[in-house]
């Protein structure tokens, strides 16, 4: 009836335009950790970045020169661009690792795209190794791969499972989608740079050295989880630092809408959200729930103090989808075995806020479908002619309609979907079901705790599927699924 | 602004004399055991079915004769006497197995709701030394179970996820409900008696003894699983029972208006059906899966059609959510592990066809929400103005709206929120979390498959867990929100 719409040659020109400047942005970007290695004496660090650099900008001001945007970008192509950019942005983050020699290709795109999408999981073997210049790079690229997000999510995504919503809606003002862009990168950024000084204050006075502040306020502001020790933050042994990270990390994942609000005064648009209370209500019952757990384990000597500590943190670090960690990987897959590792991996799965660095489902999601539940068993009780009114409060009072609750639960189906594809493939490779569980959980909400799994000894293939879901979950599944459709149609029709 | 509807004194009435009807048909069925009783000369079984028959008529008059149903019940009503009646039903069902000696009191009702939901889980610890009466009131009870599941489905229920839409255009009609119900139910006993026939010479054909093959027909047309020996069907070791067996499962499994369908000539109607193709597709991958799997483990051999064979039964057994089995349980949990027990409580939780004697959360709802998908995706491509037609091949040629799709993704949100806290609360007694999961899979779902963990020793609570979910899993959800919802409303009113 309709034909499936290509992409014109006006809107391709665009999207490569758009991205040789986003090469451009990440060639220059790539010249800041050249004073981390004049600083530290890291001196053969120095090339590598250099070259990277080099690359990236000629190669992006190339695209940029020579397939001028004609026209202003449509809001499908720049769900298009989203899809490819991250690709390809983690193409060219990759190059300093290739380049100085630390991993092979496939690892470093695999560190790269890890940090872009703010997800975490490492290809280094032993991270106490790492050089300082690259570990600033792997929390920078967290950091910006952050301010990434959010704009993605606030311009392009919009909120969550309102996003298709808006999107139909925005076909009429595409002509304002690139200045809307600028407008919401210009505050995201103000407010981010705000709380990236805030974060690495609160880390030195909780007695981090004043590089490791710089890298823990990049890694947990961005969700990222990025660590310079194998043993993530248990390395340090301190509640203080503990405490730190998890007000950074709940920052991270809390909706940037809500910051702006708040910080122009509105503070009670906090208390009063549907993203907050699904967040804490999840916080508190699972913080309890693997507690008990550990306490009636060994491990943790039956001290209930101590089990509310470790569990405190790993479900923060869970919920916010940071990914940071006090219990070691085997710890998790063994020690936690049972109830702790299963209630993570829900608390993963559910992911963070909307339009933050944060991955998952999102709680806004959990909470629409939780409220249309009880809307259902309403109109099961009351009268046929009584309106039951949809409302919930996320950052303004919103009216739901069935098209957002039918959004939504696809979303849901096929963020399982693609989840239970995932460990099904992991499958062939790991036995140990709640492990894979776990891990997939943790690859596809850019969380990033892992429990041992995948390593840079991992099979290629299970790499692969990793890096796969990094994209996806961050993408947030449509884009990816939009991209899949118009390359086949594409495809076919040549 | 609306208050919700109290049931009246007359809806109230009509309900307890509904519920008396079925105790004293029930009471009339329990008298059957006593001519097997009397054919396999075990007398002292006989006094037990006399006494819980008298006891249930003599209930059920009281309840028949001074609750007169005073007005056509209401399909809300139809829904809560619904909800009630299997928990009633279960409770005077319970009486031979207590009576007798056999098991205690919570036992028996596990026993009976196992049994009446036809979910399969049984508290003998020994089957093999279970004697021929209460076998056969075993098989039995599943086998007019699943009538009663299938009448229910296809009135008061409807089609799944089509089912709370027609409520809704169902209040106009309520004085239809009744003769509606008698009407079905004629129709169903003729069809479902017939299949008995085939699925008992089916099993003679195959080897079994007489009374064998009477017991696995019940069990296997009802979808219920119970089984006479500790080894389920694996007892056998033979091929030609395997077969029957899957065949039979498959017809229990298959949607009752289908089947009336092609009995009236219309044949193509099966192959039509969106059920149909979820069905096949899962059976396939599901069973190439786990063949691939067991293949590559040891302990079948290495022997590619020993593999598949174990393989495709398991998994028709859980895709039709029978619960037959040819593996053990521990070789379930053990040989398993991995691949085999994803798959198999993935296959479990997705169940049967809607308006079967199956449960899950049906092949319709994962067609629904898969063609939902595209339809989405398709939207993202089309022109804004493009109409996409919402249609699926179900029984007819039905047009889904987004009422549809916001009710099936709720569904399946509900349903896994269910699942979740279900596994919560067993993962306090048991560790092993792919075991737990299975195993609630397979009662949530009313498969039955075991793998050694729901016994008669475990935890009360356990067990309690277990009944809860064989009667939400039932009752497909909502008309047990509903009833939760009236007794709470009614409690705080008083
Ligand atoms: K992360
Ligand atoms: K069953």
């Amino acid at each position: 009836m309709y034909s499936i719409n290509k992409l014109k040659k006006d809107e391709t020109y665009s999207i490569i335009h758009y991205t040789g400047f986003i090469c451009i942005l990440l060639g220059l970007l790539m010249l800041v950790p050249v004073s981390v290695a004049l600083i530290y004496g890291e001196y053969h660090y120095i090339m590598p970045f250099v070259y990277s650099a080099v690359i990236s900008i000629v190669f992006g001001f190339i695209l940029y020169k020579f397939f001028k945007n004609t026209q202003e970008i449509s809001l499908k192509s720049a769900m298009i661009f989203a899809t490819i950019i991250w690709l390809v942005a983690s193409a060219i983050a990759a190059l300093p690792f290739y380049f100085s020699g630390d991993l092979s290709y496939l690892n470093s795109y695999f560190e790269a795209i890890s940090g872009l999408t703010t997800t975490g999981f490492s290809m280094y073997n032993n991270l106490d190794a790492v050089s300082y210049t690259m570990n600033f790079w792997r929390g920078f690229m967290q950091w910006f791969g952050g301010i990434g997000i959010i704009v993605m999510a606030l311009t392009i995504l919009s909120s969550p499972s309102i996003n298709v919503m808006r999107m139909y809606s925005a076909e009429g003002r595409e002509e304002r989608l690139v200045p809307s862009i600028r407008h919401t990168t210009r505050i995201i950024v103000y407010i981010y740079m705000g709380y990236t000084v805030f974060s690495i204050i609160l880390f030195l006075l909780a007695g981090m050295s004043l590089f490791d502040a710089i890298f823990y306020a990049f890694s947990a502001l961005s969700t990222g989880g990025f660590a310079t020790h194998n043993a993530s933050l248990g390395f340090y042994h301190s509640i203080w630092i503990e405490i730190a990270a998890m007000i950074v990390m709940v920052i991270g994942a809390t909706n940037f809408a809500i910051h702006y609000a708040v910080l122009k005064g509105k503070w009670r648009e906090y208390f009063k959200d549907i993203e907050t209370k699904v967040a804490y209500s999840l916080m508190i019952i699972g913080t309890i729930l693997v507690a008990v757990f550990l306490y009636n384990g060994t491990y943790y000597g039956h001290d209930f103090l101590l089990s509310l500590r470790y569990s405190l943190f790993q479900v923060v670090s869970a919920l916010t989808t940071t990914g940071l960690q006090t219990a070691s990987g085997s710890e998790i897959s063994y020690q936690w075995e049972g109830m702790g590792i299963f209630v993570l991996t829900i608390v993963m799965m559910v992911g963070a806020g909307a339009c933050s660095t944060g991955g998952g489902i999102k709680w806004l999601r959990i909470g629409i479908l939780i409220k249309g539940m009880w809307w259902q068993i309403k109109s099961l009780l009351l009268p046929k002619n009584a309106v039951i009114s949809h409302k919930i409060h996320h950052v303004d009072e919103l009216k739901l309609d069935n098209e957002v609750l039918r959004l939504t639960g696809l979303f849901v189906f096929s963020y399982l979907l693609i989840y239970m594809v995932s460990v099904i493939i992991i499958l062939f490779y790991y036995q140990n079901v709640p492990q894979v569980m776990f891990e997939v959980a943790s690859a596809m909400s850019n969380v990033g705790l892992g429990s041992g799994l995948m390593t840079a000894s991992s099979p290629a293939v299970t790499k692969v599927v990793f890096m796969a879901d990094f994209w996806i979950g961050r993408l947030e599944i449509w884009p990816i699924l939009l991209l899949t459709v118009i390359l086949i149609q594409n495809a076919v029709r040549k």
